[in-house]
């Protein structure tokens, strides 16, 4: 499945599907495994609808085209299907798109509503804001399983799976609570059972990145907007607002500092950024959230600002982003919302902020 | 005037007032002078319409709730004011917002045609992506000029006036052509003519930022739309596009690398991003890009592309970065947009794209 800032939209659209009355069906293509350079790494999922768009697209660099080609055989057959692209296997595509390293995906039919069952299960996990983990057996002795592959989602308070050989199942349900952050977000593995080998793209599932901000001005409205873009889960504390509403994918409420724990989650796969623009005001829901686990806190304002805050404050905050974002020369709301979202993403994945050629990290997460 | 990359949206709801037939009018709030920590600097505008919409808003910061208060005045009499915030007047203000700083506004009411004069002046600079500058006489001997300000705009083969002290518009003129990249965006100058004193704001006139992104992928597209709504002109050059539109802000067009330089404006104010995923496809538009002096060349793609295409390249090239993008871990579309306008954003403002907090320099440009 998809990193978890893309699950939403490709949600959306399978939901959108009505496989209950509709026969029109769609393809999921899922990158199972990847070597070397490749654009997107296991577990990036694209859906191919019938009419030939697609959503949560993996990108122009991979062999996308060759993929959403293949993807209407598979909505045709209802069978599924597991492409390799490399040295060995579609030469001719990866020579064109260039991508310099190899590919095996997963094609798999979306025809009936059992066939959306796992996303479910997932959307489950993800609206309680709790990990988990999946496994897709996509693979027998070499062969794409048929008639589809089988899956085991599984997280706190949720299990649900389709596998249908008792001892796989077991054997998967074991090995995934070893899951945890340290992990790649998706491998494959063989396993063996009753002299079969199966093929399994083993996945962490975490909640989606969450972003609080608090302010009221034109700034506040631009940067969640451009957190909506991100795909994360957007709530706008307005002091000034007095109905709690959600339009184009914000949530806007009012809240206290004190109330402010009770209306938004704030767990630590959350930031928060503060722009009232009132020190008082900056001050009160400062101290709300440093009572919290969230993972990142900014404040915006002058450095002037900051000292002040900075002076108010007992003691010295690590998550304490102040003034927010990077150092890119920022004036108009735009400008800073894009300064204020690129610090949050760099923060969440651990780097510095700063020019990739001045970098030796992986490019990806 | 505003910052470059927002004159566009306050120019086009300046026109749609429809000052021939209509007269409900507008209010210019421009900002003269500031002292201090404020959130915008001297030259910043604000629309106010007369049903109290506001475009180009200063932010939620500054004592934006009064001047738009004190706009609808100005709408209503048809006369300028010119307002200061700070310790010796409207400290009240002030202080309920914390800027911290001091301001001085102008607010001036546009009513008929001729008082968007200057504005028309300042759009055909920017459509010929010439430099220039403009004075605003907006005071004498300490009070608001009545009953308009008056003004010069100035650039290469354009000089547009209606400063009515012939010796005052000779002095500001003889003045202006001293402006370059080294002075502020905006500065306000005491200026005496026949024993009166007259405020002058005199700013720089820059042509907006342009970015050129050549790729017909997702990613290029999640980038186009997010160069529009930093105010960039935008041009997305697709290999398969067959027909030239303009759609959402972005201009489509198809061109070859040879043809490139003739489509398309390649000015040392512009940027320009290839993300094609070919490789030879990339290396042939960086080559003709090359050749012009765009001040930002990026690539798109992993560190091994990046080397292949440095090595073969003639010699380094210190407009050139590849892989583009700050470090903040991007993978979907969204983020690698997110990265690499962050980096033109940073480069056009020469800084280091790390975070604020261990930055030294002033937060805005």
């Amino acid at each position: 499945m998809n990193v978890a800032q893309e699950f939403d939209p490709l949600y959306r659209a399978a939901l959108a599907l009505n496989l209950e009355h509709s026969h029109d069906g769609a393809a999921l293509a899922t990158i199972t495994q990847t070597r070397g350079s490749t654009f997107r790494r296991a577990g990036a999922s694209m859906l191919v609808l019938r009419d030939g768009r697609l959503i949560c697209e993996l990108s122009g660099g991979c062999p996308q085209r060759d993929i959403a080609w293949r993807a209407q055989q598979v909505i045709d057959s209802g069978q599924p299907a597991l492409v390799a692209y490399g040295r060995e296997a579609n030469y001719d595509v990866m020579i064109e798109t260039g991508c310099g390293g190899e590919l095996e995906v997963l094609i798999e039919p979306l025809q009936v509503p059992r066939d959306l069952q796992f996303l479910d299960a997932i959307a489950q996990l993800r609206s309680r804001r709790l990990p988990g983990a999946m496994a897709t057996v996509y693979a027998a002795d070499g062969d794409v399983l048929g008639p589809r592959p089988q899956r085991l989602v599984q997280g706190e308070g949720v299990t649900w799976s389709d596998i249908e050989v008792d001892a796989l199942r077991q054997q998967i349900a074991a090995a995934l609570p070893t899951i945890d952050a340290s992990m790649p977000k998706a491998a494959t593995r063989r396993m063996s059972v009753d002299g079969r080998s199966y093929e399994v793209l083993v996945e962490s599932l975490l909640p989606p990145h969450a972003l609080v901000i608090v302010g009221d001005g034109v700034s506040a409205r631009v940067l969640a907007e451009l957190s909506v873009q991100l795909g994360w889960q957007t709530t706008l504390v307005d002091p000034a607002q007095t109905t709690t509403e959600t339009s184009n994918g914000i949530r806007h409420i009012a809240a206290s500092p004190q109330a402010l724990a009770t209306q938004v989650v704030l767990d630590h796969l959350t930031s928060a950024v503060v722009m009232t623009h009132r020190l008082e005001r900056d001050l009160g829901y400062l101290e709300a959230l440093l009572d919290t686990p969230v993972s990142y806190l900014g404040v915006i304002g002058s450095r002037q600002r900051a000292a002040q805050i900075q002076g108010a404050l007992p003691h010295g905050h690590p998550r304490l982003h102040m003034p927010a974002g990077l150092d890119v020369g920022s004036e108009t709301p735009q400008e800073i919302a894009l300064a204020v979202a690129a610090e949050i993403l760099a923060t969440r994945n651990g780097r510095s902020g700063g020019p990739l050629t001045h970098s030796q990290m992986p490019i990806h997460p």
